[in-house]
C-alpha cells in the first residue's frame, strides 16, 4: 500500500469515528442538562487520567492509559452505548463490540490496526495497571457528574445505592483512594435522595 | 497539601473543564448538522495524531502530542472559541487565553500545574516537532469536516479559496504530505462551490 492509499484509509477511519459524537450516554453534562456523547466523554477520561494519575494503586504509564481511553469507546460507532446498569444487554454487548472492533480497526493499515486493537483489548481485559486505572476513570466520571449535575441518570432510572456500590467497586482495582472518594459521592447521592436505599 | 486536598482541587479542575463541552465551534459534525463543541473536537485531534503520526515531517513523540491536544483548548472554558478566519478578534485573543491559562492551570496542585501549563505553552509556541504536528491536526480537522459535511462553515461565512489556503498553510510545518492532501480538499471545496474564488 503506497502512502496516499494509507492516508485515504486513515482519513476514512477518522471520519467513521466522528459518529461517536452522536452516540448518547445516560449521563448529562455537569453544567447543562443535555446528554453527554461518547466522544466528549472519552476526552474527559483522558484528561482525568492525566490529572489523577498520582492516585493509581500501582505506577502507570500515563500516556498508554490516555491512548487507551481515546480509543476505548470507538466501537460504539457500530455497537452503540449500553447503560452501565442494564445488565441484561451488557451480557450480549461484549460479542457485538468485538465484531465492531474487527470491522473498525481492521479498516486501518498496519501497524496501526494491530496497535489500536491491542490497546482496545487491553482496556477490555483489565489485566494491566493501566487498564485498571483507565477502567476506574470510566466509572468515576459519571459519579462526578451525578454528584454535581442538576438532573442525574441515577434518579431518572431509579438506581439503588447497592447497585451503585456494586457497579462502581472496580474503581478500587485502579485506585483505592479514588474508590474511597467515590463511596463518599454515592453516600451524598443517597442523602440528596438521588439514589434509593 | 495532603492527598485529599490535592484530590479535591483536581476534581474541581476536571469539573471546570466540563464547560468545554458547551463551547461551540463554527464547524459541524461530519454526519450531523449540529455544531461541534471544543471537547469532542479535542478528542478527534488526539485520535488523528495517533492515526496519522507516520506522516509527520520529523519523528514525533506521539504521546506528548496527544496530551498537548487534550489540553490545547481547555482555556476556552474562560476565553471562548474564536473562528479561525476572524483575524481581528484573534489578535486580542492570545492575551485573553494567557490569563485564562493562569487561572485554570494555576488552580491545580504541583507538579501538574506546571506540567499542563508547559504542554499548553508548547502547543501555542509551535517551536517543537510535536507542537507543529499538533497544530497541523487542528487545521486539518475542519478541512476534513468541510469536505464531507452537508453544511460547511466555509459557505456560511463566505470564505475565499485564498483565505483557506493562507490560514491552513501551517499544516505544511507539521506535515508536507498532509498539506498536499489538504490542498486537494480545498480545491474540491472550490469545485463544489463551497469556497469562493
Amino acid at each position: 500500500m503506497n502512502p496516499s492509499e494509507r492516508l485515504e484509509r486513515q482519513i476514512e477511519f477518522i471520519a467513521e469515528c466522528d459518529r461517536l459524537k452522536s452516540v448518547l450516554r445516560q449521563t448529562t453534562l455537569i453544567h447543562d442538562t443535555r446528554r453527554e456523547n461518547s466522544a466528549e466523554h472519552s476526552w474527559t477520561l483522558a484528561l482525568m487520567a492525566m490529572t489523577l494519575a498520582e492516585h493509581a494503586n500501582e505506577p502507570i504509564d500515563v500516556s498508554r492509559t490516555v491512548r487507551m481511553l481515546i480509543l476505548h469507546d470507538v466501537v460504539e460507532v457500530y455497537a452503540g452505548d449500553v447503560f452501565v446498569y442494564d445488565v441484561a444487554r451488557r451480557a450480549n454487548q461484549a460479542e457485538v463490540e468485538r465484531a465492531a472492533a474487527d470491522k473498525l480497526f481492521g479498516s486501518l493499515p498496519e501497524p496501526t490496526a494491530t496497535e489500536f486493537r491491542a490497546l482496545w483489548d487491553e482496556f477490555e481485559a483489565k489485566a494491566t495497571p493501566e487498564a485498571r486505572f483507565a477502567g476506574a476513570m470510566d466509572r468515576l466520571a459519571p459519579l462526578i457528574v451525578n454528584s454535581r449535575a442538576e438532573s442525574t441518570s441515577w434518579k431518572k432510572h431509579g438506581i439503588l445505592e447497592s447497585q451503585a456500590l456494586e457497579r462502581n467497586a472496580p474503581i478500587a482495582r485502579g485506585s483505592t483512594r479514588l474508590w474511597e472518594y467515590a463511596k463518599g459521592l454515592i453516600a451524598k447521592g443517597v442523602e440528596r435522595g438521588l439514589l434509593k436505599r
